[in-house]
């Protein structure tokens, strides 16, 4: 047993450590004047482009890619410490270094299940950041936390699959760069409940996509990620090679991808709290009421040092957990899969709720990043099924230990 | 001891619940639609409109205000429980029926410390509706909880007062129907700490006023209540009358102005929680996951139960604070009115989250009242002083119960 | 509506407010002292028939029972606060003024249901304090939160009944003066689910009843309540005139006996966190850490002005409660005494935890009454049905307003 | 970075469960009829004796020594999870492997601080399990987290040293067996604030100490663990050889003696969650209500998750502060091992309340291990210094990152 991050990860923690201080935090308060200045909050503004620039230049680029045909080849135990970092400036950083989702995710599948033609068309130029991907999979009418639910359907005519159906929660696909959707439907509703779905490629600009609205987060856009969005599928017809894998493995495409996913969600929420703590700390330091700083309040210090016990703990589960993805693979590891998924969002709303409240007014304003960062992980607990079902999941685990011994 | 509302309180209720079923809740998506195709946030829908002539056409109108010269005469304790009905629905109902802050409060302060003539040019207008109004306290630069801090300057020359500083919080401000700031600065800083300051009348187009800002709530522009802006004063002049009562007299008249205020707020604040207790119901009866209605899951139940009995308990400690206010004052409900303002929006809070859990995406979303309701309560825990202080205050209180027993 | 309490309620009040401060709290440690001498947990100690006999001297006796034929006759609504005051000692206030369960819900029980033999025979003596009774309902094998479950058989023989079965937290039954215990059985399992069940009266001695051991809790026997006694009935024949009511009317019964009985029970609660309260406000005030009182201590002031909240919201909802019962019965009042049941303990717990902590090694200790009040209540969340039965019934009932509008 | 144990740890921990499994376990119900036999709490009952015979048989024996002259020689990495793992069966496990509070602080401390006759006199009948021990610091009068409040005063008086003082929770003290006392307090009271404590070995035995009584823990004497004593030192004379290391190191000693007694404690308390969860596991599998086991109901199904999600996360925490501990010294683990001294007894206490209420009135007597492994738990709340202080010191060496980046 060893607490220490390996002599390529400090390295990259290092740089990357760097690259935030001189480009990224000097460049959200830019980010906000550009998007202001351009009316639309679908546009991208230049300084996006400058640090994806200088990013590559540092050759800070696709770390999340385990594939080093592709990627930076980092194990996910490697990988998650940086994500960290990329989450205390969490609308830029992951898209800066191209390691923001879903492109991650879409990229990652792409990589071990699309074929050679598929890799070609859209895999690279998703490597290269010059296009954005989403993924479609929620659905508005149905409990998307039960995958067997999915509503959408995706017929095989002649040599096409003809998509009918609604998604909603589609992120990154307000984004007018977004070329290119995965789209999850049943192919074969007759089958076993985990082989009725199948995964299409389907280009954004086909016959019969509508991009209806975005959501709103607690009054947010999103736009920073690219937005939200519900699109509306009717009778799109993509030509059957833009299936991914097979026919019915659906499903098993969607368990591989939302392991790793959930772990970079974790991770950067890690490092959300971090900058909420920091910001706590900061302004408890400056702010003077009634005759003493915050810091010197017990209340204040009580939310700071609960803040880092809850933070250190968490961390070093998420950590466990990329190490169990990596040497007993997400199978193995799926308890502690979901017990991250339950633990990190909460425990981030809980320090970001803290310093919000440090910060009065501003907190919950534009002023600080704090009021985003709470949208984004409120939203956390619910997205990709809400806690309760991960809960009810590993229970169930938990009692078959000791009440059928043999299981 | 007697736990039932009176005749006239139980006939109000059953007309104000007629035109909340009638009028409020229908016109809630032709608002959103009519704010959507304006294109302006700050546009006023012309629903608003007809539901005022339909509330006033109906007797609901300005039943906050305590004297009968002005509004509908009732106690606190009769009032409360129709501010409770007008949270239900706290973009419309109130403005709707005229009982909408920071109006009321400013309503209120004109009628008990106005002259004639401010009474007639600034309050007449706001009781029909024709206009609003805005409470200049907050600044950004200082911790506004502690009103001595107050930073703005207000200075007597010939016949006029000279304003210079900046607010911000400024409720209401971004309506442009919004034509008066009642502004709160220090006229004599030099004298006892509850004597510095006084209030003057700036109407919005005196030369060197500038709205500069609105805040944003989490992502709201918070455009239904008129927006929270941000205002510089700059050598801002007007004539001395426009003194609201005596110089230095600005901190007693704000305490005055606050005790109803703040159970206005929570009195609006238990309706929210009971809206989305209602909400959640509903939800839990009709959504499906895993095979069987929410309504039967067990960790829902607890979430209902819970919300229930913290709901009522929060709304009798309300009702009897209002009671408190009737017979023995303000000042003899001190810790009453402090212990609401700590108990009711962290008791909404909880409510209203279980609610968006419930409703998955749907919950943080436009597509939904609950995100919005959420965001309006979590300020409430800031707004005005945060809890903490509250806290404080009214522990220091009781420790004087037992530890000198005599004071 | 009114929250002020009537004269003779305010009279009842201040006289029992005068015999604690002169009598009860004097005699805590007396109490404590003549236990440890006695060597004999059991032992009752005589400052106890010295604590009663000035209660009755006062006229404060038998407070609890309507009806006033037999007690003082005042309404739930008079009664509630006096339980409360006893609950400030639970040990000896309650016994010292007759109000002590489970002899307040048995002689209530007797009063009500029983035969004129039978309130001859046991009302008499328990209403002069002279010998004490027992509730024999829960047991070991079964969750006792349904009473359908029940397995004690009570089997016509002739013109005896003869009962066969196991009891546990029979409470008072360890006390050597307890001559009685109401028994609730199965008659006729054959039955509807509420009426397989009745009730007879055994006399301790009666051959065949064995108390095998008493129940600690946390690690108190509960002597000053008379512990929670282990019993067996094995072939225990009592003559048929003990049955109390009619053959298969034990549910009803005890159900008329437990709502009065979670009231009592809530409002002693509130007089527990009061003291509790009391105790660490004192204790802030006195105990200097690290240069200064931990009444100066924000994390400590947090406590206490959230103890203040939660306590005043608790004692009004119980207090509505008490008004229900009184004005639509105990029936109408079934919500409201779920929600007491779910929100009163967690209350006191929370309460009586804090003031363990200003404590610190005193406070876990026999030095203050905090740990054996702690021990109490927590018992409370699951004494008489665990809170989650409570809240799943009460959520049923909530739900159902909003699903089946109708119902 | 590497989450699995070594293969040392992993072979003692597969030893330890097997000891655990086929005589720990089976003697707790042993141990409690011959303490309830043996009629006096303070007597040792035999079962004890053969469990450490077995243990030193199975060589699972002063596992917790890393100095290998005396003990396993095993660093707090690889003892942690042993540690764990007694803490399963908290009353019986740690004193059968001689692994138990305070003997194992006192041991580390002898063996580092003690002289050759030190060593001899006292280390070796405790390595041995001849003898027990005992650690009087904690004070009644002054708040004991501050170590510079204490008033027992060791003063110089030819070649003795005399003692005054009053000490109260010296745990173990009421053991019988507990021969040596070893005792802090001033030497001189005018030096620096951390010189002024010396420590001096003190035989029971000596003219002048009196054990007063025994401390109750929640109703609990505590007698497993040979309870917590109050102790009056008055002119009590030992020679000068028996002071501990130098006059005025006492402090220096006690820092050093704090640090392992907390990861120990901490450790323990993993295991005591782990044998709660379980307990917990088991009940909710085999019990039925209202048809259905409890393992079946949501609330429940929640309370495992959480409990699981959060041992994870303090086991974690506490292993990587053992392994700080190792790598950079105590010093360098300071904020760890606060943080753990906070998380660990609060999680361990949430979880053991969950397993409390599915068990109903089995859970708070003394049928389950239960409330006894609370009471336990809620005292290490406070033992040590409560939670509020580490919290604040904690704080301080937050805010400092954040304000003060230089120091």
């Amino acid at each position: 047993m060893d607490f220490a991050y390996d002599a390529r990860t400090e390295q990259l923690r290092g740089e990357l450590t760097a690259f935030l201080t001189e480009h990224v935090y000097p460049a959200e308060p830019v980010h906000a004047e550009q998007v202001a200045a351009a009316g639309d909050p679908w546009a991208r503004p230049p300084v996006m482009a400058e640090l994806k620039a200088e990013a590559r230049r540092r050759g800070l680029w696709n770390l999340f890619l385990p594939d080093p045909r592709y990627g930076a080849g980092l194990t996910n135990l490697q990988y998650a410490p940086l994500a960290e970092l990329t989450g205390r400036s969490p609308h830029l950083a992951p898209e800066a270094v191209n390691c923001a989702a879903p492109d991650t995710g879409n990229m990652e599948l792409l990589a071990e299940f699309g074929s050679d033609a598929q890799r070609k068309r859209w895999l690279e130029p998703l490597l290269e950041g010059e296009i954005r991907s989403a993924f479609c999979m929620t659905e508005p009418e149905v409990a998307s936390s039960d995958a067997t639910n999915i509503a959408t359907r995706i017929t095989r005519d002649g040599d096409d699959y003809v998509i009918n159906g609604r998604k909603w929660w589609s992120s990154g696909a307000m984004d007018p760069r977004c070329e290119i959707f995965i789209v999850m439907g049943k192919t074969d509703p007759g089958a076993d409940r985990h082989r009725q779905q199948s995964m299409v490629l389907v280009p954004r600009d086909t016959p019969g996509v509508t991009v209806r609205r975005g959501m709103t987060v607690f009054g947010y856009s999103d736009a920073p990620h690219g937005g939200h969005a519900e699109i509306d599928f009717v009778d799109v017809r993509v030509p059957a090679e833009n299936l991914i894998g097979a026919e019915g493995a659906g499903f098993a495409i969607a368990q591989a991808r939302l392991g790793p996913g959930r772990i970079h969600h974790c991770m950067r929420l890690i490092g959300m709290a971090e900058r909420a703590l920091e910001l706590l700390c900061r302004r408890a330091g400056e702010r003077v009421a009634f005759g003493r700083p915050l810091a010197e309040q017990g209340v204040v210090r009580e939310w700071i040092a609960e803040s880092r016990v809850r933070i250190e703990q968490a961390r070093l589960l998420v950590l466990k957990t990329a190490w169990l993805m990596d040497t007993v693979g997400n199978k193995g590891a799926h308890t502690e899969i979901q017990a991250i998924k339950i633990a990190t969002p909460a425990m981030a709303e809980w320090v970001i709720d803290k310093a919000i409240q440090a910060h009065g007014g501003a907190g919950v304003s534009q002023d600080t990043p704090l009021a985003a960062l709470w949208a984004q992980t409120r939203t956390l607990r619910l997205a990709d099924g809400p806690d309760e079902v991960h809960k009810a999941s590993l229970a169930r685990r938990e009692l078959r230990r000791w009440t059928h011994p043999s299981a």
